[in-house]
Order: structure tokens, then C-alpha cells, then sequence
């Protein structure tokens, strides 16, 4: 019987252990859930507020002088811009609609969690493409095109172009805590099975 | 003992159900992954050989007429160009690798499939954030911007402009594969659970 016993134990310690093992890694997730919603939402607030004015010579006509004229850059003269505050939103949105029914459900259904992660890889693609896009016409402003005849526009609006890039890194974050949430997912399904 | 025989008949008929829905999986995922491989391949190879050359008439002094000068389009006149060639070349080379990996191994480790999944989420994030880029480019290449004065050259280029197109959609495609995958293994880990 003490052997017996000695195994109920075991097998109790084991049970508990991997309870609080599932808590910690569902702990985990919550908590990259509310770093994806913070992330993506200061990254679509920063570039959704930037906004730069410099005054710039124009020149209207080769006969006269270059005129100044008061230049305002705003992030949504660049569709790559509009598409990354829209993308960001939208998986700022989601983030805290999937913490509202995880926490609200408790043990959610094991389908509610598959459509959960489903969701979040959705998102992570959504994200790493808007990424892509204003990292590309970021990169453009920041260099210039000589092939295309595109001009650099970042070295007269410095601070506007700072702040595209600071949003993306934060982005990239918010992409990266989804993603993570894929590979707990993956990991914790491997310790399953 | 016929209610028995009943029990284990129909027993084994949820076995063999089970194995015949699991290979079933496994050859899903296996195509996904050919495919992954061939959307990429062609991707990358569309968008390597991508070349226009146009006669453009380009005026080097207000005071002469403007020259005639060849002018040629290639892929890698663009980083984000050269971004989505060198993702697509990494994804088809990985997808390649993968299924080496797991016809070789036969019945693969759970570490090896766990491995396995999560790089394609790390392929599909990065083959996303290539489309992005090179849509970014490319739709100010079709529209041109007025704010930052870029002006449009796929007017003079489209058949350049048609092919990235082309082998954007290839890459979508190709990445939407690597994203199916992980949707299935979702899927089946709820499955199993």
C-alpha cells in the first residue's frame, strides 16, 4: 500500500505540476496578447498623429526666383502609410477581442481556441506585410531612387521619417508577440501529443 | 460476446478512420508544402529575370531638344525588389528542406514537427512582408505620389510592372500555402486534444 501510495503522489505532483505548467504558458500568452494590443496600438497612433511642416524653396517657373512655400508631410499622402495605421488597428482590435473572450469564456472551447490562433497567424501575416510596405517606401525616402528619378524627401522631413520608423519598430513587436503566441501554441501542442 | 465483437468492430473502425484521416493530413500538408515550394520558385525566378528596355526621351539641358536614350528596367534596381527575390529563394529553399526532412524521417520527432511548423510561420511572415514591400513600390510605380513628386513608370514599363505583378500574386499564393499548413496543424492539434 505504501508503494501504492508513494505512486499517488507521484502521479499527484505530476498532475499538479503540469496544471501550473498549462497556467504559466496560458499566463504567457495572455500576457503577449497585451503586449500585441499595446504594441500595435502605439504604432498606429504614432504614425496615425505624425505630422511634419518645413517651409521649402519651389521653383514655379525657370524665369523667377524659387518661392517659399510652406510644405506639410502626413501619413496619408502614402498609401503604404494608410495601409500600416489600418492594419495596426485592425490587430489592435482583434488583440483586445480575443483577450475579452478568453477571459470571459475561462476554459474556452477547444474550437474558439483553434479559430483564436488561426486569427493571430492571420494577424502576424496582416502585420508583417504592412510592415514590408512602409519599410520599403521608408527606405525609398530615406535613399532616394536615382534609377526612377524618385528624390529623397527624408533629410528635409528628418523628424516625420524618425517617427515612421519608430512606429514600424513597434509594429514589429506587436508582430513578433503574435507570432510568438503561434510558437507557444505549436510548442504546447508537441507537449501534448 | 457479440456485443463485444460489435465493440471492438466498431473500435477498429474509429482506428482505421482515424489513421485513414491522418494520412490524409499528412499528404494535405505535403502538397501544401510542394506547393509553397513551386509558387515561390516561380516567384522568385519571374521577378530575377524581370527586364524592359525603352527608348525615353530625356532632356539633359533646358536649352537643347531632348535625346533619345535606351533606358532598361531591372529588379534589381529596387531593394524591395531584391528583398522578394531573396525571401522567395529563401522560402522555396526551406520548403524543399522540409519536405526532405520529413519524407526521410518517415514517421518525424515531434521536436522535428514542431520545428518544422514554426519556421513556417517564420517563412510566411517573411514572404508576407516581401509582398508588402514590393506592392508598396510597385503601386507608386503604377500611380505615382504628387506629394513627394514621385512620378509613375510603369506608363513606360508595363510590361516590367505587369510581371512583378505577376509574381507577387505567385508569392501570395506561395505564401498562403505556408499559412494553410499551420491552419491544418491547428486544426488537428484541436483534434487530437
Amino acid at each position: 500500500m505504501g508503494g501504492l501510495d508513494g505512486v499517488e503522489n507521484r502521479g499527484g505532483k505530476v498532475a499538479v505540476g503540469k496544471q501550473q505548467l498549462g497556467r504559466g504558458r496560458g499566463c504567457c500568452e495572455l500576457v503577449l496578447r497585451v503586449l500585441g494590443l499595446v504594441f500595435t496600438l502605439a504604432a498606429a497612433v504614432l504614425l496615425g498623429v505624425d505630422k511634419q511642416t518645413k517651409v521649402v524653396p519651389i521653383q514655379l517657373l525657370p524665369t523667377l526666383p524659387p518661392l517659399d512655400v510652406p510644405v506639410t508631410a502626413r501619413w496619408h499622402h502614402l498609401s503604404a502609410f494608410v495601409y500600416f495605421v489600418v492594419a495596426n488597428i485592425m490587430a489592435c482590435s482583434y488583440a483586445a477581442l480575443s483577450l475579452v473572450l478568453i477571459v470571459t469564456s475561462g476554459g474556452a472551447s477547444h474550437i474558439l481556441k483553434s479559430m483564436i490562433i488561426i486569427l493571430d497567424a492571420a494577424m502576424a501575416a496582416l502585420l508583417f506585410s504592412s510592415i514590408g510596405a512602409t519599410l520599403a517606401v521608408g527606405l525609398i525616402g530615406y535613399q532616394g531612387n536615382s534609377h526612377l528619378q524618385w528624390g529623397k524627401v527624408c533629410n528635409v522631413f528628418g523628424k516625420f521619417c524618425d517617427q515612421v520608423l519608430a512606429a514600424t519598430v513597434l509594429s514589429l513587436l506587436g508582430s513578433l508577440a503574435f507570432l510568438l503566441i503561434i510558437v507557444f501554441f505549436v510548442l504546447r501542442a508537441h507537449g501534448k501529443s
